[in-house]
C-alpha cells in the first residue's frame, strides 16, 4: 500500500567522534523515506528552501521515491540543524537550529499524497500532524513520532493527534515523559487506552519505542515483543537512525499488511520490526544518509538473518 | 557441578517509589546463592557480624544452600547498606554504606568450597577476588562481577583478577568504562584478549553485560546474542538484580556444562542468560530477598516460555 510521510527536509551538519558533515541531506521524512522505499511506494511531503540541492532531490527519485509535494518555499532557507555528539553517541548537543521554511509550514498535499492508505506523521508540530490526519481520513494504517518538544510545550494537541492514529513511535524517555509512567509496560498500556472521541474512534494499537542502542520493543494489546540492535563495533553517526527504523518499520506494514483493515498481525509486527532495527543499523555505520542511499536489498536480507541468529535460544 | 561464591552478605535498609524495608537480608553472595541453588549446589563464602539473625541463615539453608563458610565475626558488625531510588528505579543514591566484619577481612575456604569446580567472584576487592581465585587452582568455571569504584581506585589488581577467569559479568556502562570503548562490541573484545600471563593461562572467553531493564546481552570469541528484559508493569525494589541474574547464569552453567572443560558452548550460555533475565525478573518484583526466597521451578519455567515467545520472529 502507498505511504505518505510528512516531515523535515533538512540540512544537517554534525560533528561525532569519528568525523564531520556540513549540510548534509537530512531531516526526518528523507530519512524515512529512504528506509521506507525498500518496501513500498514512498510519497513525500514538505518544505524545502531556495537553496535546496536538485542533487538531493535526486536521491530520493533515485530510490522511486515521489518527491513531488515537496514544495520549495521561494525566498525561504531549508530547515537546518546542528548537532555534536559525545564520545560513547549517547548523548548529543545541539548546537543550532533554523527552522527556515518550517517556519508557518501549512501542508498541501497533493491528491495523490492524499490518496495512500498508510501514512508516517514524522516528528513536527503536533498541531500540523492533526491538520494532515485530516487530510486522509480514510488511511488504513497511520503512524507518529514526536519529541519531548512537544510534549512539554504542545502536550493538548499532542494527546489528540496520538488519539487519531494507530501507532505511536516514541523513545524510551518520551514514553514514560509522556505518560509519567514509570515503565515501559505502564506507559505503553496508558496510550493504548487513549482512544479517539472523533467518529471513526480508534486509538492506538500499537506502541513501538526506540530504545537506541539496546533496541526496540513493541507493545500491543496482545502481546510483547522485544529486539536488540543489531551490534556494531563502531557507530559513525546516529542522525536519523530513529527516523529509518520507523521506515523499515512502517514500510514494511504497508508492504504486508492484507485485508480489509484492522490492526496489523503481532506476527507481521515483529517481522516490521526486525527490518526496522536492520535498517536502522545501516544508517548509523555511515554519516547521515550516505549508506542507506546505496544499500542494497541483498545486504538487508544477510543483515536480518544474522539478527535472527543473534535472538534465538531454546524454549524450556 | 557444585559452586562457590566469595561475597558480601548484607543488610540493606532501601527505599522505593513503592515502599521501604529496614536491615533486609541481602548482599551480592546472598542474591546470587539463592538463584544458583535453583540449578545446583552452593557454597556461600562471607563473613557476617554478631548482628546476623539466625532466621536469615536459614533462609539460605531452606534452599539447600551450604553456609558452613558464612564466618561469624566476633564482635563485628554485618556489611550495612542504604540506599534510596529514583521514580523510574534507574538511579540510586547511596545514603549510607558501613563495611562492619568486610573491613579486614580475609576469606578462608573450606576444603569443601575449594573443591567447587565453579567459582563466582562476586562484586569485592578485586585483590580478594584474586586471592579466593588462587585458592582454586582447579576449577573449571570461574566468573567475576566488580563496580565502577574498583575501576577508579583497584585498576590493576581488577586487570590480573580479570585475566584468571573465564566470565566477566559487569555493568555495560561499567564495560565501557573499564576499557575505555565506547561500544559494547569493542569492549567486550578487548576484554577478550585480556589473557593472564601465569602458567594456566586462559583469561575470559564470555563477557556478559547488564543492561537493567534493557536486558543483557553476551559476548564470546563465536558470538552475540542478546535478550531483553523480562517485561514488568511494576518493579519493586532492583536491589540485588545483578546478582540474582549471575546466580541464575552462573547457576545453569554449573548444572549443564558437560565434558573436559572448555568453554560452555554459546547454546548452553543462551540458555543461561534466559534462565538469568528470568530469575532477575522475580527479584525484582518484591523487596530484597522476598520474591526469589518462595519462588518455585514452575513459575521459573512458566516465564521462561513467556519470555521466549516474546522473543521470536520469523526469519527472513
Amino acid at each position: 500500500m502507498p505511504i505518505t510521510v510528512v516531515g523535515s527536509i533538512a540540512y544537517d551538519s554534525v560533528k561525532t567522534p569519528f568525523g564531520e558533515r556540513e549540510r548534509m541531506l537530512g531531516g526526518a521524512a528523507v530519512h524515512f523515506a529512504l528506509a521506507a522505499a525498500f518496501f513500498d511506494e514512498v510519497r513525500v511531503v514538505g518544505p524545502v528552501g531556495d537553496d535546496f540541492r536538485e542533487e538531493d532531490l535526486d536521491v530520493m527519485r533515485e530510490r522511486g521515491i515521489d518527491a513531488a509535494d515537496v514544495e520549495r518555499i521561494s525566498g525561504g532557507s531549508t530547515f537546518f540543524w546542528r548537532g555534536e555528539y559525545g564520545w560513547d553517541l549517547n548523548t548529543r548537543e545541539t548546537l543550532d537550529t533554523k527552522l527556515g521554511v518550517f517556519e508557518g509550514f501549512s501542508p498541501k498535499l497533493s491528491r495523490r499524497s492524499r490518496e495512500s492508505d498508510v501514512l508516517f506523521l514524522a516528528n513536527i508540530q503536533p498541531e500540523l500532524q492533526l491538520d494532515v490526519r485530516a487530510q486522509l481520513p480514510g488511511a488504513r494504517f497511520v503512524a507518529l513520532d514526536s519529541m519531548n518538544l512537544w510534549i512539554e510545550t504542545a502536550r493538548d494537541a499532542l494527546e489528540r493527534a496520538i488519539a487519531g492514529v494507530d501507532c505511536v513511535v516514541l523513545n524510551d524517555a518520551e514514553l514514560r515523559q509522556l505518560t509519567g509512567k514509570p515503565s515501559l509496560i505502564a506507559a505503553a498500556r496508558e496510550l493504548l487506552s487513549w482512544t479517539s472521541s472523533s467518529e471513526a474512534a480508534r486509538g492506538p494499537s500499537v506502541i513501538v519505542a526506540k530504545q537506541g542502542e539496546y533496541g526496540a520493543a513493541l507493545v500491543t494489546r496482545d502481546g510483547f515483543f522485544a529486539l536488540p540492535a543489531y551490534p556494531l563495533e563502531t557507530v559513525i553517526d546516529p542522525t536519523g537512525a530513529g527516523d529509518t527504523f520507523a521506515g523499515g518499520l512502517v514500510g514494511y506494514i504497508a508492504a504486508h499488511a492484507r485485508g480489509a483493515g484492522g490492526p496489523p498481525s503481532d506476527e507481521l509486527l515483529r517481522g516490521a520490526m526486525a527490518h526496522a532495527t536492520v535498517l536502522a543499523s545501516f544508517n548509523v555505520e555511515e554519516f547521515g544518509t550516505e549508506r542507506v542511499r546505496r544499500l542494497t536489498r541483498a545486504e538487508i536480507d544477510a543483515r536480518l538473518s544474522q539478527l535472527h541468529a543473534m535472538t534465538q535460544f531454546s524454549g524450556p
